[in-house]
């Protein structure tokens, strides 16, 4: 791990969605939308995954300057069309056009297809918040995830997003994979060569394992919940809402038909809509509850949970968000880490960009 | 168990909501919603809380002709407050709010405080199937969960329901409880006399428990994912979202503060808002996609995750709703069944209600 001025990160990334296409101003906001995961300790969906974005735009699957179009619907909703752009900024024009729709409705929500990985859903939910608005955002993604009693891929990680404002208190900050575990954590476990626990995975047959290489057999993740005992079932609920209001409301893949986000693996060959799909909404708090009102009882919200009885007195209770709230702060000021890997991918991708920096090797 | 007609059921329960002061449109109303549940086979939720909700009416903690305010707020939202009512009713008047909204502005969202139990939530969902919209409803419950490191009743099991439409195949109906599991999962454990598996509850020093009788002893319900290492902190940030939604948003009681179902328990002596709070959302179809486009695409959806390859051959994959479905055209045939227990109490009640029906004694 090397730590990195966020400033020069900041820098360094624009620079490469600029040489590859992107004007200025998307180049910074993709780059904002990027880092906002680093920022927070969502270090596998940050900056580890320029390389992936770069890849996908070689191979003609994805382009840095797409013609996004908002197609008008009703006061309350519209459809972003992405043109198989940067998810980084397709995400961002869906969520400015909810948040701009609820100013004068109340609520909107905007559905997204034609899109590609569109960084953390945790970020475009926060975008509400700066508004005096709740937040929600969510995504669907490439099938890893057997739907309770299958043994097939057949959803994603599907993650969903909530943020909800505070007066004095750290906001709400939800932002969760629908499954039991996210990938990471099984690579993770394969770093360490540690078996997972039983509900993570199971193999190609539908059989309970513990193998943090399941994947790679054939495998398939959980939905959260795990096991239909434990309340999968659940998790399979859930991870299917995500999928339909991204995928079936916005006109996008779905399900099993999703293309995936590594360059490596081929689309599917049968599409059933187009790229991936997004889900966004924001709605004022003052659409319910005079502003001030809300504000203060968020607050009795946060720190009564706060003040939980804790089972150890020194972990105590947290409430959503919040550590990632105190890892934003500490990595903006003492920069942020970044795995050896990475650092040499990074040292490559300016080389190939003919950016002239001294970031990683100094 | 002895299996009753459903129009007898229905018209034995009209009545017992008549002779208590509802009105003949509101007894209507009232029992279609809470017979709802015993005909999707969720006898937890139906004829078996008719005896709960005339408990908490006789001590004057319900009504069964409230005044219900709507107070209208934006193009796509109301807040609606239930006067302390029967929640079956507040429910009703609630979602039709929505639905009415949603048909003007594409989508609306209402929020009701001074609620008390409304039922099953996938009931509200599904009145929006019928004006070819996504139904949303959730509610906020007494509290019996724990937030993951603690040990403390926070939340309540908070389900949350979402129906959408389809074409010709099954709609795709899911309501769950944000918790682990709910409530009657563990009464069954305790008429058989079994421990439960680890992850469902934990005792009130916040360790893990297998007795299905931990909560008589001060223990607590854990969120969906069950412990921290499971996924159960997702769980917590999904059922404080439905705490949220529901109560801080309406004007409503959240987590610890909202007072219990079962009127031999007191509600706590200090209040933050006003009942319990629930909360409804419709969002139209076309306010997206062409509605004939997205319905064909939701049948395709159904019948893939139908097709999804099985862990066993004999138990395929189902789609969110697919048990309920059956069993509620299996009920409407055949007839309800209905615990003994619940039909002693039920002859009871027709008794004290003066209503003269064999219905039970035959």
């Amino acid at each position: 791990m090397k730590k990195i001025n966020y400033s020069d990160l900041q820098r360094f990334t624009q620079l490469v969605f600029e040489k590859n296409g992107a004007s200025e101003v998307d180049a910074k906001q993709a780059t904002e939308t990027l880092l906002s995961a680093d920022l927070r300790g969502i270090s596998s969906h940050g900056i580890a995954r320029l390389g992936g974005y770069l890849r996908l735009l070689k191979k003609g699957r994805m382009k840095f300057d797409p013609k996004i179009a908002i197609i008008d619907k009703t006061p309350s909703t519209a459809v972003v069309d992405g043109d198989e752009g940067l998810g980084l900024l397709i995400g961002n024009v869906a969520m400015q056009t909810a948040i701009e729709k609820a100013k004068k409705v109340g609520t909107a929500w905007v559905a997204a297809r034609n899109s590609t990985h569109f960084g953390i859903a945790g970020y475009y939910a926060i975008q509400a918040l700066k508004e005096d608005m709740i937040g929600i955002a969510m995504t669907n993604a490439s099938p890893l995830v057997a739907p309770i009693f299958g043994r097939e891929r057949m959803l994603g990680t599907n993650p969903i997003a909530f943020a909800i404002p505070t007066k004095k208190e750290i906001p709400f900050v939800a932002d969760f994979a629908t499954s039991a575990v996210p990938n990471g954590k099984l690579e993770i476990a394969q770093r360490e060569e540690k078996e997972v626990p039983q509900g993570w995975v199971q193999d190609k047959q539908g059989l309970p394992s513990t193998n943090s290489r399941e994947l790679e057999k054939g495998g398939t993740l959980l939905p959260l919940g795990g096991t239909a005992e434990m309340g999968g079932h659940k998790g399979y609920c859930l991870a299917s809402v995500v999928d339909i209001l991204s995928g079936v409301l916005s006109g996008a893949n779905f399900g099993p038909w999703i293309p995936p986000f590594v360059s490596f693996m081929d689309p599917p060959k049968k599409t059933i809509g187009k790229g991936i799909g997004h889900f966004f909404g924001a709605m004022r708090i003052d659409a319910f509850q005079p502003k001030q009102v809300f504000l203060k009882q968020m607050d009795a919200w946060v720190q009564r949970f706060q003040q939980t009885n804790a089972f150890h007195t020194d972990r105590p209770v947290l409430t959503p968000g919040e550590v990632e709230y105190f890892k934003e702060i500490e990595n903006k000021k003492y920069g942020i880490p970044i795995h050896e890997k990475v650092i040499k991918e990074l040292t490559q991708i300016g080389k190939d960009c003919e950016i002239s920096s001294e970031l990683f090797t100094s």
